[in-house]
C-alpha cells in the first residue's frame, strides 16, 4: 500500500473527509482533527505529536521542516496527500489559506488522564463558548507553565479549527480535559487542589490572595459567568477591579490575569 | 417628515444600507457603524450616545429601555425603523440574530483630541489585525480605568461589528484615536507620557517595573509583534513570563496582564 498520493480532483473523498473536519460531527466520528500551518506542525513534531495524514499543496516551496515532517509520518505509517493549491484551499478554508496541514488523533479527554502533581497551575473553564477564547486560554496556559485547561459542562470543541489555531501549538503541549461539573467536583476532592473563582460574590480582591498550588483557576461563561453554586464550592473567590461601567473581562482576559498573579506567587 | 418607519421588504433602500454598515467602506462612506443588541445601546444611551437611526423588530417583545430609548432618539432627531425579524436578521447577520440594533455616527478619532491627562493608563495596539482582540482591548480598557485605547498604523477597523460586539460597550465609554507611528509619537512626546512596549528585548520583568502615569501600554501585530525601532523607542520594555515553548501572548491577553499590572503600580 503506497501511502503517499497526489489528489487532483475536488471529488475525491480525501477531499470530502478533510472537508469533513471543520465540522464537530465529523471530528467525532473519525476521532480526528485538523491543525493548519506549517508552524503548528512543526509545533505538533517537537511535542512528539506526528499527524495520522500530513496534506501539502502541491508546487510548494521546499522547506527543510516540512521534508523532515513528511519522512517522519512516513516513517510512523501515516500518509502523505498532496493536492493542488484550489484544492487545497477548500479543505483549509478561504479565510485562511495554508500549504500545509495535518489531520492528527484527538487526544483522550477523560479528566482520570490528568497527572495533577505535573503542574501549579490549571485552567478551568466552564460552558465556554467561543473556540478562540478556548484556543487563547490553552496559549495562555503554556505560557504560565500551567498543567493543561479543564473544560467544564458544554464548552465549545478543543479540537474545532478556530481553536487550535488560537491556541497557537498549545494544543499539543497542554494537558486537556472534558468532564461535567458533577464528575469534576469529587474527582478534585479526591485529591490535593485549590479551587479558586473569577468571582464578584463574596470575593477578596485577586492580588496577594492566598493561592495554593495544585491551583484550578476557573472562569465562567462569556455571558453568564459561573453558576452561584459552583462558586460557592470554590476554595477562592477573587475580583478584578472594574474601574469602569462593565463589571466583567473577557474570559480569556479574566484567566490570564488570574493565571498570572497565582504564577507570581506560586512560581520559586 | 415622519421618522418612524416600517420597513415591510428586503429590497428597501434602508435595508440595503443597513446591512452595507457591515462593510468598512460603507461605514466609512456612510461615517456610520452599527451596533446589535439592546445591552450595547443601553450601554451607549447611559454614556449620552444615541443612535442616529434605531432599528427593531416588529413584534418584539416591550421592554421599557428600549420605549425609553425609542422616545430618546425620535426628540433627538434621530429615526425608528420597524421591520420583520426575517429582514432585521438579514441586516444583523445570521450568526447573531438581534430584535433591536443601532446605527450610531463613528466618533472623532484624531488624536490630537485626547485628553492624555484625563487617565493614568492609556493603551496602544499597533497593527493589531483581529476585530475581536481589538473589542477586548477597549473592554480591558474600560475595567481599568484607561482612558482609551490608541491604534497604531493599519489596524483592525473600530467600527466593525466583531470589534463594537468583543468591546461590550466599551466602544462608548473608551477615548478612540487612529494614527500613524510617525505621527504618534511626536504626539506622544509634545507632552508627559511614558511609553512602554510588551517586549522580548532588553525587557526587564513585567511586575515591579517602574510604570509611570500616564503611561500608555503598547502590544505590537499578532503574528509579528512590534518592530524593533518602535520597541527601541519606547521608556520601558517589560516582558511576562513564558514557561512554555510558546514565546508570545495573544495581543489582547498581553495587554491585559500589563494592564492590571500598571494599574497596581499606580493606582492610589
Amino acid at each position: 500500500m503506497t501511502r503517499r498520493r497526489t489528489i487532483t480532483g475536488f471529488s475525491n473523498p480525501a477531499v470530502k473527509h478533510l472537508r469533513g473536519l471543520r465540522e464537530k460531527k465529523h471530528r467525532k466520528a473519525a476521532g480526528q482533527f485538523l491543525a493548519e500551518g506549517l508552524r503548528l506542525l512543526a509545533d505538533a513534531r517537537e511535542c512528539g505529536k506526528l499527524p495520522e495524514i500530513l496534506v501539502m499543496a502541491t508546487g510548494r516551496e521546499a522547506h527543510p521542516l516540512l521534508t523532515a515532517l513528511e519522512a517522519d509520518v512516513l516513517a510512523a505509517g501515516g500518509e502523505v496527500l498532496e493536492m493542488d493549491e484550489d484544492i487545497l484551499a477548500k479543505v483549509t478554508g478561504k479565510d485562511n489559506p495554508q500549504a500545509v496541514a495535518g489531520v492528527f488523533a484527538e487526544f483522550d479527554t477523560n479528566l482520570t488522564a490528568l497527572d495533577r502533581s505535573s503542574a501549579k497551575i490549571w485552567l478551568v473553564a466552564q460552558a465556554l463558548r467561543d473556540p478562540g477564547n478556548l484556543g487563547t486560554m490553552l496559549r495562555t496556559g503554556d505560557a504560565v507553565g500551567a498543567g493543561g485547561l479543564i473544560l467544564i459542562d458544554d464548552c465549545a470543541d478543543p479540537f474545532s479549527v478556530e481553536a487550535v489555531r488560537a491556541s497557537m501549538g498549545a494544543i499539543f503541549t497542554q494537558q486537556l480535559a472534558q468532564s461535567r461539573w458533577d464528575e469534576f467536583l469529587p474527582w478534585l476532592r479526591s485529591g490535593a487542589g485549590q479551587l479558586v473563582a473569577a468571582s464578584l460574590r463574596d470575593a477578596q480582591p485577586y492580588r496577594g490572595a492566598p493561592y495554593a498550588a495544585p491551583c484550578f483557576l476557573m472562569v465562567g461563561n462569556e455571558s453568564r459567568g459561573l453558576p452561584e453554586d459552583y462558586e460557592m464550592a470554590c476554595d477562592l473567590r477573587v475580583t478584578m477591579p472594574m474601574k469602569g461601567r462593565a463589571d466583567s473581562l473577557n474570559a480569556a482576559v479574566a484567566g490570564a490575569v488570574l493565571a498570572y498573579e497565582a504564577l507570581a506567587a506560586l512560581d520559586d
